[in-house]
């Protein structure tokens, strides 16, 4: 027997449909994870890859085929007022991200938005609020901090939750690239405040910052930090310095440590420009009743020190956090068969849907992702000021 | 401007029809080979999910649905009949591997068989002489040797290739498992001769051999090998030992060791009761300027020694296989940012489509899996023998 | 033949007696120092293990016949006064420091003192002030920062110094440990600030510190700290907390940022409640050309990233610091039989004796160690003043 | 009040005096453990490094002086017959061990002989049985496996005593270095067979046959083996290729597989060709229980895999060897400040004084020694033989 056209619904779920602002890097990603979450999770909706939005005609139409998507837009209003799309997903830089999500939830759409919630405090302000009065229409909006559905770093917070670590006392984060050494990189749009709002603090910062106060299960009460940018003038195109140059407009590092309400240290640092460094963000925490350690350069393990085992037999255990019973692990390979960096945009996505079906409020939240613009703020403004302690005002937007 | 309806061809590439026998473990894998490679590679054909097939009806609708294959079929000489299939992708276990993969040679069909090619010599060797005299015919047949396609090894065939590792002296391949430790497992159909063929010999030993072969570019001349069976009866059905228990008939570990032609020396162990050992492939080989090694644990990664360098400052590097020139890699992340297993399928995926585009001999091609069974047999046969060496054949099947 | 009597010189350089002040842990690993440098490196003198003090008769002579000190003293004046000392080696805790190094300084004799170098800056002043007047006097004055001679540590400035790193950007050190993680752990010395001045600031920032500006070649230009007492109370006497309790008067935990003079930025973590920690010292720095990477805890490897290789070779490098031609390895084991933890203090111990002979100045001197103690002031003082960033001095005591 | 010439008895006990024959490698790392034992451990006898032996009068004076032996003897049967020698430690190449060893224990002394215990079966044999008529007469002797000191695999050994590991089914040992990969390292002796005995196997393989079967706690029942000499000709005289070439006489590598009498598969591979593998002796066990690796570059660290946890929170744990209650350790530092290989050397001494003094047979004997030296001769013959299983006698030379 043969039953043709069983596709496309992977299953009798109602739609969900889905309109992408964006098709970079992170659209890219988020693309990979919307065609692959259906397909792997059991879901209550069933995502629709519904359109994708760009300026450029061609590039988009391009964009869209290669992607998946099954319609695309020049105009990100057009994309928020289509009828098949409830759910705005947007993948743009840090400048554009209130605009179109404050827009998109006033238009009665749920949204996930990429990280750093927006450029600046005032911005996230905004967005906190809008989806304040989103929520209470039913709606959903969720920041982008895809590093929390790593399955090792949900393993963490699961450990830290359950009591594993105990007290927590130390929190240490870095997150050191280095594709900005080589001074010849030309001035993207990342290297420019307008765009970005900062450098290796919006964009490796910001997911620091959130690891560490969403592992730690408690927020950061103030910090002191300094900034630094090595390289100040860049050639404003790629393939080298005979052209003209232009100035660097943020920072290619920031060292800075804090304080949690709960009382631990935390230090972080972030940077661009450590030399063979390629995308090394490590987490570890130290409680009075165990450890945990991450290296995202090897995102499949969890290194778990249990101190309540006698010291002769304890020691730092690597979990390979492939099993059945680990977060998100349920629905893919056998024990041993890892995951990759794009997978977090599918559990993102099934964690996502799941929230939108319940009507329940998601995590990372738009208040999430406005702490931490917070803490960013607090860190540039202690780096403006010899380092001073900078406290960070907690209460949510919209009391 | 909107633009509807652009997908579902991610570009103008004329479509590939692919159908698929068998839905468990391997074809989720592929599954999601195919439906990734055309919206991350560029294309000369563009892959059609058209079919899958599988014996129970209910059940391979729901995965066909699940999956997202078009149709389904119940009985694979109807999949192979369909005119839109033009490719034959065979995951069921290895019993049924020749008589598919034979017809669908002789039905015109392109094929990409699971590995190990057969459970016999001789069933390999008539589906070799099949894909030989439908290569004359410009078809193409490949055997899924996978891990070929995991970047990292693909970079470390590059780099032998390249001389960097002077004359291989050591190949020495070790594939650990350990879901076999428990004695309540039951006696699934990889544990039974008629179905598997043999046990952690040819699921995993045939992995490390095509490896060992492939990499150091030289084939096994003859084994010595003995194989052990530690836990002989299993309960067959899940659940536990109070029922009904059946015969272990295949091997749990074997460990072999070999010369080839080249020379070299070359050692193997394959099991699936080393507690601990998830999914362990390691694979080291030394040479007389260099050596690599690799663990398919950490499988973004691969150790270059140098031995051309001062030995001063010399040593094992780890290279993060995530930069644009390594294999794979123009298509995904930036670098830092690792694959996972299932991306293995989705790169033979791609090659596949290539050779199909061109007209040209895949590798591996049936030949190749073909000479691995050759190996396993030899392997088996010594095991038999007391160990005795034992040559092995490299002739082709056609000659 | 036979040849009676051969020893005790090693060869026929003439006789340093050293005398030792204190006997525990660090008097241990100093012995054991002693007692082997003669007999693995050609040394200009042959020294000779003359006295060992301590205040407990018993205990002293003891430890003597244990540790093979010729002979036992029970006031360090009385040592220093001895005509067979002309090395006075301090191993007592900082308290004492001060005094005992100026003293045998004026008593002509050379002197040897544990890091750190004294309890507070203007201890460290006198000192460095004595040292220098010394110096005119052809004595050698040098403070123990034993892990400069670890030969992956030595290897790594040779590195640096040969300019295999560029200009150096970041520099990021952590001394983690655990063992004040427990509660009933008693109040001993180290915890007490009369006697160890600080808490784990002084006796790990204290190696983290010179370790930095050695390694990077530059000295810190000002910091910026916080620190923290975790565990406030402890008990009096080992063997818990039922009987008296006594207040923690020093820090379990620092962490503080820094610029060095060139430019860098540099974060360091010192803490001894990091569980699962034992003696995790990690130094990792990043510069345009390479970055280096160590730790204690595998100490006979350093990691090297060559900026300058190709990126799809490059990666951290892990050498194994047992060649021939690696620092102080010519006297030792074939290359793979790794050294330990006390190896430095025979290393120490040549260096030094290599210094006396020449009568030249050794590294790291008084005006080493005084520029450390001024870092671990500003640490204080910018811990108790809200984070601001403090400015260390430089210039030398005797300016 | 000042106590002089308190040493040179660490303590009161009685002394013990040792003659040592050869002072090269061996020699010298011997000597570090016979001058530090007693410094470090409480001992029940006090060694005396009485004097050591060698051929050249000269040469062996200066070694005397230099590592600390009293006096210098140019004829080993009048080391022997020296009265204050009690203990004749054999440090010489394997041609010679059966006749110094038989002598010195009809001579009425104690014998630590290094391994391989002789060059052939017969002559292990005759010392296996001289050693036995010896222990009847209160004399002690040992075989230098020195490898079973390292803390680590002492813990090892400890964790599969008490059960830790389960039912033991595969025991992997690799040792891999690579000295003779450059062609022009000259024919030294351990080159030869007349000297040597044989190549990697005697000198890599001895350890390793030796580490399974104790670790594992069973020896082996047969092997199968391949062994190969990829530099047949090398020059005679260290500097190169211009001059006179010899023959090597002995293997460069040796790869086989055995079974333990437990039933456990075994698999070896021992090499002096592996390029950048400098002391990788690897050893790994799984059992039903849980799982132990080793490797001796980082010979602090014990990984150990408990199978009795929950499969969510299972992993290796990386144990580092240093804690109080870890063998030999409560004799030296604090946790997490490693020793190196030459305390394997003080270890062997510590347990050979306490054997002695105790009258007690020690471990590793004379036939443990005689049972590898079986094993070494069964991989040679199955080498020979075309790789069949060849078995291995058991039964003690004296029966």
């Amino acid at each position: 027997m043969s039953y043709d056209n069983v596709t496309p619904a992977p299953d009798d779920a109602p739609p969900l449909g889905v309109g992408m602002v964006g098709y970079a890097f992170m659209g890219a990603a988020h693309s990979q994870g919307w065609r692959t979450v259906g397909r792997v999770f059991d879901l209550p909706l069933s995502p629709v890859m519904a359109a994708v939005c760009g300026r450029d005609p061609d590039a988009v139409r391009t964009a869209a085929g290669r992607l998946g998507w099954a319609a695309a837009e020049t105009d990100w209003r057009a994309l928020i007022a289509r009828e098949d799309v409830q759910l705005v997903d947007i993948c743009t830089p840090g400048d554009s991200h209130a605009e179109i999500a404050v827009a998109a939830l006033e238009a009665g759409k749920h949204v996930l938005c990429e990280k750093p919630l927006a450029n600046t405090v005032a911005e996230a302000e905004a967005m906190a609020r809008a989806a304040h009065e989103a929520r209470a229409r039913g709606q959903v909006a969720m920041v982008g901090f895809n590093y929390r559905r790593t399955p090792a770093l949900a393993l963490a917070r699961r450990m830290v939750a359950e009591g594993r670590l105990g007290e927590v006392r130390h929190v240490r984060v870095s997150y050191l690239q280095d594709w900005l050494v080589d001074p010849a990189f030309p001035l993207a749009w990342r290297l420019r405040k307008e765009t970005a709002g900062s450098g290796a603090l919006g964009d490796l910062g910001a997911h620091a910052i959130d690891l560490a106060q969403h592992l730690a299960g408690s927020p950061l009460a103030g910090v002191s930090a300094q900034t630094e940018t090595f390289v100040r003038e860049r050639p404003l195109r790629e393939g080298g310095p005979d052209g003209e140059m232009g100035q660097v407009t943020v920072d290619d590092a920031a060292v800075f440590t804090g304080r949690l309400d709960s009382g631990a240290l935390a230090s972080f640092e972030v940077t661009r420009v450590a030399a063979g460094r390629k995308n090394a963000l490590r987490v570890e925490l130290n409680g009075t009743a165990g450890s945990l350690s991450f290296d995202l350069e090897r995102l499949n393990e969890l290194e778990f020190h249990d101190e309540t085992q006698a010291a002769g037999e304890a020691g730092f255990r690597r979990i390979l956090v492939t099993e059945q019973d680990h977060p998100y692990l349920e629905a893919w390979w056998p024990p041993g068969h890892g995951l990759g960096y794009e997978h977090t945009f599918t559990h993102q996505a099934r964690d996502l849907v799941h929230a939108i079906a319940a009507g329940s409020a998601p995590a990372p939240s738009f208040d999430d992702g406005l702490q931490v613009q917070r803490v960013l703020a607090a860190v540039e403004e202690s780096a403006g000021k010899n380092c001073v302690y900078t406290p960070v005002e907690h209460h949510p937007a919209t009391v």
